[in-house]
């Protein structure tokens, strides 16, 4: 069964990295894979939540939402509060973020990552990891010329959806194959090949010890080509 | 005093919209005015509020809401609920989008128009009722072609914002002047020279009649600029 | 077509300003138009809002909410929080009763003016401020007796709503009325005759500039018998 | 100790009933108990809670609330629901309420009262529901107008606080010894003897067996009392 | 009529004080009632409410809740704050046990008693105060360890309800009775015979003066013997 | 580093499955693992969520919650709505108990899988998926008894954390060990050895490819033993 857009199976959507897409945030990427689109800011906030006060060091979080009509149906804004989904993806993202730093010491700031979905075709919730990365390497290097410090980011994080679709394992799921896919896996990975997070579900299947393992296959193979378009993004 | 972007008074920013900028809503528009940036859909939605059921009558409504970074400093998402100026928003554009309504008879539909705050530099609500005018005629003719009946969309709407800066009077003010403004108000009017809302508030200052006499007349003008540049959106 | 109550288009109803109606508040009074019935507060409270903290600087706020059977259909409780109505007009008659004050330098209290309608006939909103005028004015003097400072009370502001009903332009709007004017607006001015809000509806009908002019005349007119009214209360 | 208002320790505060005080209600009551002030007014609606959906029977209900300045402190708003307290009192009305009634096979209609304070001198909650018994004979009678059915109003309940200050055992306490009150009970009684509701609570102290039967004692004979004013209110 | 247990009518139901049944709290108890199993802890936290801040006092109050299959039909979760008869109960438990205290000048420390309810047979509420009185006995105890100070315990507080089913009165209702009383009362006594709260409500009937005595005859036997299962547990 | 309890790193704590723990629930167990101990009841309710209407299938969910003492410190109840952490548990064993389900056509009813936390020492929300499991199983043998048709149930389901700490791959973590552990993943299979769910997350770490296989093989093989142990208390 050939793919919707005639992809291989381990080939990933067109993926454009746009830096500085925000004219007013610390750090901006506008992320574009096939047909979806996330708009992610880092802000760096004065302050800390409670539990890291007094401290000395800082925090980095997440906070995701969708414009009504990124879908093709149109989906309500979320304003009695972030919905269980979003919740999930937001702790996702602000996990992830934070295992892209080298340090947390750099002071007792807030950078806020904004993901914020233009387009809804599968993959928003890892498009916004691997944009906001962009977003707060960037405001990293913003704090760090403010506070004569170096920059406290460490390393590039990346995250890329996978999944079993009735008999085949594929990279980088299209909402059109998302929907049907028996198994939905998402990967998180640092740069070069650790795991921050492994998120494999099989709600219209379960998945036996052999796909997985061909699934962390695809998506680390996948991730290595993320790793290298945001260092080019990033002109590192 | 010269203006920011060294405009005359009476001179509208430079002004861009594009029409069907979103792929799945029945109707969409990006509007630009200067530093403004406001995405526009119309969602045509099966059913009505409740004063309307069993009415064979239509309505139409907005819901309006800025990006975290749409503005200097982060703004926080409404999540507990639309605040007062966000409701306030809302109705104003509401309101403005039914009176472009040529009939309300159109059926037991809802067209609710989304009005997303991608930048904010003045003007945003004025901005949503005239670019959301292009994406509710767009929606009108597609829900025309459903029904086959003739599309309800009556005339343009289009509004501006005028204001008393220290001792001048400006047309379509940018942030920078907005927030400075002794008295701000904002103009709706229907295609040819109706008037469908005027709202000038004073806080920081007062106004005279002569005052608000030239404050309508600046938005008539640039009102009538509005019209042509959504007339050529439309291919009208 | 005559008005419900044989009034002519440019009269107002039967006004009664019942100052000190409340036994406990530092201002108040009960305004009487017709059939409206509005009960104002103004209550003197230590501390500012955040934004106003540390600046020495005092806030003028109000807030507005209706008995359930104020009106002829009992209507519900706002238990959930102020709806978007209620917001707009607290927002309304706040600003125009801050636009009353001639400093705000009267350190850090705020005077919160709570306008609590027991029967609701046309003209709530602007009852309310012309009503609240009289509570803050008190207010303001008790506080100045408190801090041996003079009164930071400014000049008097009144309101009163003006509106299309058919062809006819009319001044006061009764609740039969006002539900079927084509547009309705309020003004609100301070003494002696500058404007500090217009806000001009036309839902189920538009209107032209010279019905504008029209509209802004009789309320000109109206607004003067009401400052009289005022004064007479005060004792001024 | 002599009592504020010099009454006798089984004296009932001067006491007022306007009944139909609200022009729009089914059935009203302005009850005036001493510097107490409540507004009672009752509304037919259509339909019943759920869980009497299909019974054939009706229902009746209270809602209490405070204007913020009914007290010598401004009390908020409730606009995030009503708290623990005002559920109590709304409870305890609306019980009261319903032992009033003669049956509730008055078809499936909600009677509703609404209780808001415009003066709080102690004792709303007891005025509360002596006043609003008024209202609700009176919207009883309005709708077996309107069904052609005899009135479902039963017996009149009554209500009034007793309490133990310092040593003394008074009759219906006004604010300044409700709060010093080591003991604070509110009786609630059916015409002509029968006890509906008692609610003794010690929280500065406790009573004997002894103390509670004096207390009673006096609670019986002021209730005879609001059962004669109500009679007379009521032209029975 | 026999009792569904076949108890006398002046019978408590079997009861259980399981002490330290918690492994965590500062004082804990499982009590058991029949078929009625509340799970009490109390939990010493450092801080008081604002009313109390800064008089050296501390607090003492109470949080109630039911787990879903506590009752025969799933209740469910007050997952948007606790309910109008969930907030009367815990006022109800903090109250009775803020009788219990000798001094509340036992530092700016909140006694908060957890009551949960893990099987629901009726007397719930009661069984929380009976209950929670050992675990806050046991808290007292070590917060004077702690502080070195005596235990600011004062006196045993237990509870029981009585009611009216059809002619007979009776102690300690099971679920079976309650939900047919014509008249429930909840009895809350301090050791050795004064009264802290009597709340007997009748909504499907009235009572009597002397059916008024002779519950709280019932009463009065039964908490006796809760007095001493509490003695038994603590080992006074 | 020998574990808290002295287990070896491939060793599940003493596992305890109290089946009908619960007298009403239409499945119950009380399944307590080491310290940790979690009231599982499945209440089978008529009527599914809209997106199941009419569809003549059945639902499964589940929900979450923590009794306040639960924990070392006190934990708040989630009032105003489940956390997101909350929600994020209540998914996933939703999700992992409609995997256990061999059909879902059982009639429109929805098992409501409710998880209360008595105690919380390390893997509440894996102890609630297997003891869950159990709760189902009755209910849906309860179920096929009322409609006669074969029970729904399909295959056991069972989860197990695992973790790195320090350098140490382990098995079954106790809240001691999980606090600390760099990575921590979560594992749900289905009988005899299908994944349902992978979660791994390293927030203090990360972990290599090498590394996730081992601790894929531990929480296989504890597993092994979990199913063990439910088709004992089963009698299957």
């Amino acid at each position: 069964m050939p793919r919707p857009d005639s992809r291989q199976n381990d080939q990933l959507r067109p993926l454009v990295l746009e830096r500085r897409a925000n004219p007013y945030a610390e750090g901006s990427c506008l992320i574009r894979m096939g047909g979806t689109l996330v708009h992610c800011t880092a802000t760096v906030e004065t302050g800390v939540p409670g539990f890291k006060k007094g401290t000395g060091q800082g925090w980095v979080t997440a906070e995701y939402a969708m414009l009504p009509r990124a879908t093709v149906e149109r989906t309500s804004r979320e304003r009695t509060g972030p919905g269980g989904r979003t919740q999930e993806i937001q702790r996702l993202i602000g996990r992830s973020l934070r295992a892209a730093m080298g340090t947390m010491a750099f002071g007792e700031y807030t950078i806020r990552i904004d993901c914020d979905v233009l387009q809804a075709d599968g993959g928003t919730r890892t498009a916004g990891i691997t944009g906001g990365c962009i977003a707060l390497a960037d405001a990293c290097s913003w704090l760090a010329e403010r506070t004569g410090q170096p920059s406290p980011f460490g390393r590039l994080v990346a995250a890329v959806s996978v999944g079993l679709i009735e008999d085949e394992l594929r990279l980088d799921l299209a909402y059109a194959e998302d929907k049907d896919a028996g198994v939905d896996a998402n990967i998180v990975m640092l740069e070069p090949a650790q795991f921050v997070e492994v998120q494999g579900t099989g709600e219209h299947a379960t998945f036996s010890r052999a796909q997985l393992d061909t699934l962390l296959d695809l998506a680390e193979r996948g991730i290595a080509d993320l790793f290298r378009a945001q260092r080019q993004a990033l002109g590192w």
